[in-house]
């Protein structure tokens, strides 16, 4: 699960209505938040909101809380770091940690942060490097031109700047994001996972909720702290019912722009076929955690990746199950279909962008299972695998100029890439070989026994038996046996009798073939017609409109308030006392050890976690809620059951962002774990 | 998997052509047949193939092959009594199992066996028993009418007789079928998994096929193999290309008369918890299973159950989001509306049905999660839970009069009940500890960790905790304790402390609950219009058409014919030789030693199986295939996968029923296995 933006959706039908959008920070809804909150924020505070947000590579969202460089993100966002620095002695998703001194803050081997720094419009370059052109000339002209725009940007300080072209509008408009990178982090405080992810995973996505789900690392730069101008103040107090509230963040993901012919595509093949593959995932994970301690440890973070991920797809294919919806996407396409056909020199240059979707989207249904089992990995799932296919490709593609690289492997994306192929996190071969085991045996079921891929790779053997051999064969789990293979190139490549080379060479022809075919069949052809449905749309709409998430910062504006659920009425806060009283003592309802020592100092009645009308999706995990005055007041960290639809529609009745209020973080940061330091540091302003 | 009825499906697309049909054994399509193919059954021949059938009361088809009792079925369908009759150190499913003496053949504790020899009408009994009657009074007025129906069948011959009232045309017929019933079943002969199952669940529903998918069991009477004077004799040479065949057997269920507000819930709702309950589980048995030898026999049989039914319920759920399907049901849905639309005195008694379906649709949709868990039992997966709930409400039930039980304790249908409570089988804990935990935990996800009626079950402890504490706990594994427990009646109910008697006593009461809402406002809803429907149908279309299936005896009539798939045309026959081709030695591919040791001695290119033009759905399995002549040639194993949407629309173009050859049969029996008395037995006519 690299990418964390599965969490915390928001949103439902219809109209585009009051807390509505995830604004990009170049076009804020000004307007709108005056007419209905009375509040414009100026450039200022914008400009301060795009600082002290900040984006964890992965795929979670952060913010800076002191001016020397702490960071507070959601305890799930960095528990692959708690995970990585465990050990079968000492284990700190479930004990948590706490650095006393500085010194004692643990390097987490692959989490990056970037920081938006300045946003430059690029749409004119990259229309214009491929207009007239289409399928595998498209694509090649547009990775061309994006890799230029990037290395441009970095120039040579390729170590703290990222820049990243990003797509908005589904190609209606093209901008380039320059970051400031920082790849030192450090751990510094998590609390128990117990009260981190208190209910587990039967109160996921839903509220009433208790959960403490933050932890803070910390940003260096050349070995010491980095120092922060623009970070978030601390609001003790918090937010009040009905006070305009605000989350700077990166949603992962919406897809509320698609056409219908992408939904239902979307709903019976990529939502279905992953809903099922979690499904069965979750069961083979959850027995075998049961087989020893070490066995629980080592597939914690995946499992709760897997029941995290099932329950937002669940959520999602429901949501497109939906007769409504589906109606009102219908409708609304045929309205700008209809804008569009009778102006005749619109529909001569957009009028068939629908068909020719729908058309693509048929021979992605066709090529699915091989792409996704092949090229997608879903066959290899194993982080052997994906270290050997990104050792043979970045071998391979390094040895092109720049812009005929494949795009993961432009100049741009290295400093990333590297630092996750030399991490020091274990990779844990027992638990490797039950994610291989399953991937290739569904492999071997959906592309079938006598596939002439599948016959390639298993040869003779099962998959079981397979697994086990390439398992015990490797030696890629040593980070120095990575490097070497990176920096020997091609030459290395070739030479190595490492199996899962080995096997990531063999099957590299065919992964490229299916992956070239999708890309001029498939992709080339939705960023082309999805342009130009773009295009269509601003000339309806304007920029009145926010683009899908693409994983990028936004603005959200809302309101702390509550809703109704079955009749009765949900009040928007929790209280510290309720994680008391619901309590049982046993997983996934203990409240740890350090809770009941600390009861009788705490505030019972201190508001702990809250909701509010925020529009946010997966992604938005560890954003900062903020207040008018730019003060936190809320640790984003999920979103109700019934924002999972929020992906396609947005519906402010019932969907719900969930926070952790600030006053029960400083309130429980000092009383239970002690950390006087820290909160000295986060008050001091 | 009490219903092995998920096997085997059949069907495609459209119009009611050639082979489509499962026909009522009083209603054969003889024009049909003979306008096709030029051959007409006579009612001798009829009479011969319904008294050669035999049902297989937990789920499967059957055959007489001798006039000594010796039945024919599928391995897979008496797999649960090898998995009985084996220990951990001695696995007839893996080893295989012969008789080489009558004395030696092994008794199977749960297979009763049905003949059918009556069918008679009783449609207006029926009917005005119900007539005028809503919800909870129809409902009880229909459940009164069919106990006293069946007690009056079956007289004083309860252990000899079983009568049933079945429901054809969805309440458009109900009849009384009269069974000869035998409980006193043993086992003759088995291969060995490896073969019967060859290429396991890859494999499964796709041809072409290796299978020698065969168990050969014997019905005994008085402790005497059973006088049979109507069986199948064998043809050696079995059916050629082209030649026309039949198929008796007993078709589980199909969906193909359902409204699209049926169909669209069945999607939604159904298909889709049950496609990833199933996924779940089959993820958490699969790595159950690799934990010990012992933990995979034990699993096995369930293992192989979920798989196959998770493949046979997504090719169905892909089916309903496949947009022609549901195009073409509209479409016939909206003529059979207008038909009745246009005449005045049919609209006002039939016109509202739909909309009346579709309103208990939507209840349906709501206290589904309810029903599912409490009263369906997936809450509560254990042997043990299934034993105590059958035990407490046996005892309550049977206190009352035959007609005012709920129907599955009505007299007639105790005997089944009993032969199941009192089964020596074994019942493993661990196993059982495993899948109780797991559907806790879906309980507690589904319903909600604040569901009151989930707080009653869990209480403090979590599903782990409460399944151990539950299965160490009790007795029931034992079937005196279960016997003593049905003897003592209401009293001993009250007195037992067994754990599981005790939850199945406190969760009754919601359980009824749900039903008696669910009895109310859907099924009693749905019976009642679809009754109304079906007359609309008579009225427009006659008995000219099948009835969907409904576990009672059907015949099926169409030729050996293979089929075009992917572009390539597979033949409608394999060969013993292909399957050493096949042959990789790593399981599920590996033969077993039998038959390499048997090799020289085997005809390589004696036909083994065969696709052929019956529709057939799941519970054909194990069915005969017979010629004109009503000889066997070939014994139903499986529908291949193009036939899993046979469940909703029949496509002779693609769908095919799978077969082990009848010549196959003979020349293993006698030259793998030695069996040359039962080779002799079959032949001997």
């Amino acid at each position: 699960m690299r990418f964390h933006w599965l969490f915390a959706a928001l949103a439902i039908p219809g109209l585009s209505m009051a807390a509505e959008g995830m604004w990009t920070l170049d076009n804020p809804p000004t307007a709108r938040m005056q007419a209905e909150y009375g509040f414009t924020p100026d450039s200022g505070w914008i400009k301060r909101a795009m600082l002290g947000s900040v984006r964890i590579a992965g795929g979670c969202s952060a913010s800076f809380v002191s001016k020397d460089g702490l960071v507070m993100t959601n305890h799930h966002c960095a528990s692959q770091c708690l995970d990585q620095m465990s050990t079968a002695k000492k284990n700190l998703v479930a004990d948590g940690f706490i650095a006393k001194r500085r010194e004692e803050e643990l390097s987490c081997p692959e989490i990056e942060l970037n920081r938006l720094e300045q946003i430059t419009d690029v749409t004119e370059q990259v229309k214009s490097a491929t207009a007239g052109l289409d399928g595998a000339a498209f694509k090649s002209a547009q990775t061309a031109i994006k890799a230029k725009l990037t290395a441009a940007c970095v120039g040579t300080e390729k170590d703290i700047v990222r820049c990243d072209v990003v797509d908005l509008y589904h190609g209606g408009r093209y901008q380039l994001y320059k970051y400031h990178r920082f790849q030192d982090t450090r751990l510094v405080w998590a609390p128990e996972k117990a009260i981190a992810f208190f209910g587990g995973d039967p109160d996921n996505f839903n509220f009433p909720r208790y959960d403490l789900d933050i932890t803070l690392l910390r940003a260096y730069e050349n070995g010491q702290p980095a120092k922060i101008e623009n970070y978030f103040p601390f609001s003790k107090n918090g937010a009040a019912e009905g006070e305009m509230v605000f989350v700077t963040g990166q949603p992962g993901s919406t897809q509320r722009q698609l056409t219908v012919a992408q939904l239902t595509t979307l709903r019976d093949v990529s939502l279905l076929n992953n809903v099922l593959r979690l499904a069965e995932l979750r069961g083979v994970l959850e027995q075998y955690s049961k087989t020893s301690p070490e066995a629980e440890r080592t597939a914690e973070h995946a499992l709760f990746g897997v029941e995290n991920g099932y329950k937002a797809l669940r959520g999602r294919l429901d949501t497109l199950l939906d007769p409504a919806l589906l109606q009102q996407k219908q409708a609304e396409e045929t309205a700008l279909r209809e804008f569009v056909a009778k102006k005749p020199e619109l529909q001569a240059k957009i009028g068939g962008a629908w068909d020719a979707i729908a058309a693509a989207e048929q021979v992605y249904r066709q090529i699915e299972p091989q792409f996704g089992m092949i090229e997608a990995e879903r066959g290899f799932s194993s982080k052997y695998f994906s270290y050997a296919r990104d050792l043979v490709r970045a071998a391979e593609e390094r040895a092109k100029p720049n812009g005929e690289r494949l795009p993961e492997f432009a100049e741009s994306k290295l400093p990333e890439l590297e630092q996750q192929l030399f991490s020091t996190a274990p990779v844990y071969p027992a638990f490797e070989k039950v994610t291989l085991a399953l991937s290739l045996t569904k492999m071997r079921e959906i592309l079938g026994a006598d596939d002439a891929f599948v016959k390639q790779v298993l040869g003779k053997q099962s998959p079981d038996q397979l697994s086990a051999a390439l398992i015990d064969g490797t030696k890629l789990g040593d980070p120095a046996v990575r490097k070497a293979l990176w920096q020997g190139g091609k030459e290395a490549i070739a030479k190595s009798s490492d199996p899962f080379i080995k096997l990531a060479l063999a099957v590299d022809p065919a992964a490229r073939a299916i992956r070239q075919r999708y890309e001029k069949d498939v992709e080339s052809v939705l960023q082309k017609n999805t342009e130009l449905i773009a295009q269509a749309r601003f000339i309806q709409q304007g920029t009145n409109a926010y683009p899908d998430a693409t994983f990028t910062l936004r603005l959200s504006y809302g309101e702390v308030k509550g809703y109704q659920q079955g009749g009765r009425k949900v009040a928007p806060f929790t209280t510290i006392g309720g994680a008391f009283e619901r309590d049982t003592g046993a997983e996934p309802f203990a409240l740890p050890a350090s809770w009941h020592a600390a009861k009788d100092k705490l505030n019972l009645s201190q508001p702990y976690n809250l909701v509010t009308t925020n529009d946010i999706i997966g992604g938005n995990s560890g954003s900062p809620m903020i207040n008018r005055k730019g003060e936190i007041v809320g640790l984003v960290f999920d979103g109700n059951i019934q924002s999972l639809g929020g992906a396609f529609w947005f519906d402010q009745r019932y969907n719900r962002t969930v926070a952790v209020h600030s006053g029960a973080i400083l309130e429980t940061l000092g009383k239970v774990y002690g950390a006087t330091d820290l909160t000295q540091e986060i008050l001091a302003h």
